[in-house]
Order: C-alpha cells, then structure tokens, then sequence
C-alpha cells in the first residue's frame, strides 16, 4: 500500500494563517518534508513549528540559493528518491512550503517528478499577496480590474512594459532586484502608488514606501504592490 | 469602546479551508455578517455554516444580482449602518465572505466605507484560483511566468489580447460570460490549454474542458485556468 504525497500550502508566514485542512493532515502523517536553504534554517518549517508534536520523522530538501532560485536537477532527484522511499514503505509525507504549492512555489518541481508514480493530494494555501494586501489595508483588485502578478527577475523593459498594461501589479520575488525594480517604477510615475511588504503576517514584517527600502538588504520573501487607482487603498 | 469589524476570507467552498486565524475570530465574535442574493441562501453561510454555534446574531447583506453585481450604493449604507449599530454598541462583527476579502470581493465596498471611522483586521483567505489549480493538478505558474488575472466581463478585444499577452492566466467571474470567453480562446487557439473550473473544492465541483461546458448554466463562482506551458499540467 504506497503512502500518498501531499503538498500543504503553510501560508504567508502567521502560523494560525495555515488552513484547518492542511493542519489536520500536517499533524496527522508520520513524516514531514519542507525545503531549506543549504546553510540555514528552513523559514517554513518555523513556520509549522507551533502545530507539531515533535513526533514525525523529518526530510530536509536542501536547495542552494542560486540565482533566481532554480536549482540543479540533482537536488530534486534526491528529494524524489528520500521521498519515494517513505512513499513505497507506505508512510504518507506531508511536504509543506510558504504561501500555496502551486503558486510559484517549490512543490512543484516535486510534483512534476512524483505525480505520475504516487498518489499526490494538493492543500491550497493562502498566498503572500493577499496577505500582504491585507496588512497594507489595501484591496488587491476589484470590479473588472486587471491584476497582473510579475516576477521581479524579469528584464527592465518586460517590468516597464507589464506594470505599464496593468491595473494593478503584484511585484514577487523581489530580493536583490529591488533598486531595479525601484528605477522602473520611478520611470514609470508609479512610485507613489507602490508599497513594499517584506515577510507579511511575520514577526519581522516590514511595510514600506519604495524610498525608505534598503536596497542592499532586501530578502526573497518580499513584495510590492502596485495599486494605479489610488482610491482603493489611500 | 467599539468593536472591531474583521473581513475573514472563508476560502474556496471547502468548509476545512477556512485559516485557524479565520475560525478563532468567527468563534469568538457576537455577530457574524455575510452577503446573500436578495431571493436565496449565502453560500459562504453554508461554508463557514460547520463552524458555528448557533449562539450568534446573523446580519445578512442581501446583495441584488444585477449585472456583474456591482450593486446600487444604497445596498452598502444600510450595510454599514446595521454593521455599525452593532459595532458602535461595543459587539465586535466578523464578515465573512468567500475566497480571500481584498480579492475581488464584496467586502471591500465595507471597508471603504468603514475603515476610517471603525477598527478593521483582514484575514486573508485561500482565494478560487489556487484552489482551482490544486483540483486541477496543474500548477498555476511557476519560475518566471507572467500570471494575469482577467475578469470575464471584460470586451472581447481586452480578453484577447490579455490572453495572448500572458503565460498563464486565470479568467474570473465567467458566469454569463461563458460563450463569448470560450469563443475567444478558440479564436486564438488557446482552447486545448484552458480548464473549467466550477465551484472548486465544493461538493459540487465540476472540471470539464470548455467544449463539455453547457454555457446556459454557467454559475458566478466558475473560472477558467489557462496554461500556455502544457508540460506544467499535462
């Protein structure tokens, strides 16, 4: 009898912002999966940290922080062969990550590899773009806008052109390309309708104008909101 | 001392999809508020209906379905005041409403009206799309992907040419937009990587690929994913 793989979407970062669904089978499998950085701590599994009982065995998939985050191929394979095992052993695995797997997260990639060959259930999550317009106190989108989600990596000219075609814009991934980011925008006359969230609903949330950003110090986990009708959120 | 109005994003359908956070404040407030049509049930009473004692004052916003229900204004100030009676008198209310509160919802006409004179938290929800693409198995974008979210009743021009601009898209508030949305996509041969998605993670749910759709009974709370990289969900 092979073990079924869920991908759990543990939220934007408050714990109590994970769903009741995801927590129930969270603490339910006697096996727990979540991604890491190869030198550090994995911000999920803190995440989770309060609605665990120190019980489950644990499998860290250590992903190296190359550029952008697309990491080599073999770390995949070991997690798909370190998760296979539990699978085929019967044990079910609980793998969760930040926000919802299936937005522009990790969970995918093992998705893509194990789907085929194991059960696989998917929890949706809360995404950090709604939380972050919830602690901005500011709609997302409303009526019949246009909302347009970009990732910060893109080239100058694909930001301008996008952020310029869109109501409003959720800039992700940010990190390191925040001070490109930031002249786009400023190009653009829109640095007075664009905020900065870093880490929403954590502890260490941040909530900033665009000037007051330290450009060398900006982490992975932050966004920027881009909100053209003002009246929505001023 | 007056209350405290909480927007709570109930999730997609799924009574178990509703945060931690959610629960604990729809458990604990006096009043509870929520929309419904002006002949028929709520469907997020019915979501977060497993949830509750049936201790608490109910304030139902009976909305008109008008066309692409942006309702007369008239519909919201007897809103706030019924909502403000309560909190003015010391109750703290908490308005629930389907998928995530500041995406695409009704509570933010509330909060613009509200927000200035009363003390308001948001809870962010899981919103449709992430729940429509974890019932599809498809995830909604991933890398460097441009995600655009375009509502349905948008001209055909915008819809064509939002849809070709995107890699991954997601029509909402299809509703009585069906036909004309599916003849778009066919008329840019985007039918083959677009799904529809009704009522997700409901009982009801439906998935059918658009040529099975019956576009005389498409329901409001219905989208349309559309995947321009096959190989993410085929």
């Amino acid at each position: 009898m092979t073990g079924t793989l869920y991908g759990i979407g543990a939220g934007p970062g408050d714990p109590d912002l994970i769903t009741l669904k995801s927590l129930k089978v969270l603490q339910s499998v006697p096996v727990l999966a979540y991604p890491a950085p190869d030198d550090g701590d994995s911000l999920v599994r803190a995440i989770v940290d309060p609605h665990l009982s120190g019980q489950q065995e644990e499998v860290v998939i250590r992903i190296p922080m190359v550029v952008d985050r697309f990491p080599a191929q073999d770390v995949y394979d070991k997690a798909v062969a370190d998760i296979g095992a539990h699978l085929q052993a019967g044990r079910d695995v609980a793998f969760v990550c930040e926000g919802d797997p299936f937005f522009y997260g990790s969970f995918m990639f093992l998705f893509g590899r194990m789907a085929e060959q194991y059960p696989v259930e998917v929890i949706p999550g809360v995404s950090s773009l709604t939380a972050a317009a919830a602690v901005l106190g500011a709609p997302l989108a409303a009526r019949n806008d246009i909302l347009t989600v970009i990732p910060a990596p893109l080239d100058d000219a694909s930001l301008s052109r996008r952020l310029a075609d869109a109501d409003a814009a959720v800039i992700i991934k940010v990190g390191r390309h925040f001070a490109r980011v930031r002249a786009v925008l400023n190009d653009l006359g829109l640095d007075h309708c664009a905020r900065y969230v870093e880490r929403a609903t954590m502890s260490q949330q941040k909530v900033l104008p665009l000037s007051d950003v330290d450009d060398t110090n900006v982490p992975y986990f932050s966004i920027i909101l881009v909100h053209k009708r003002g009246a929505a959120w001023q």
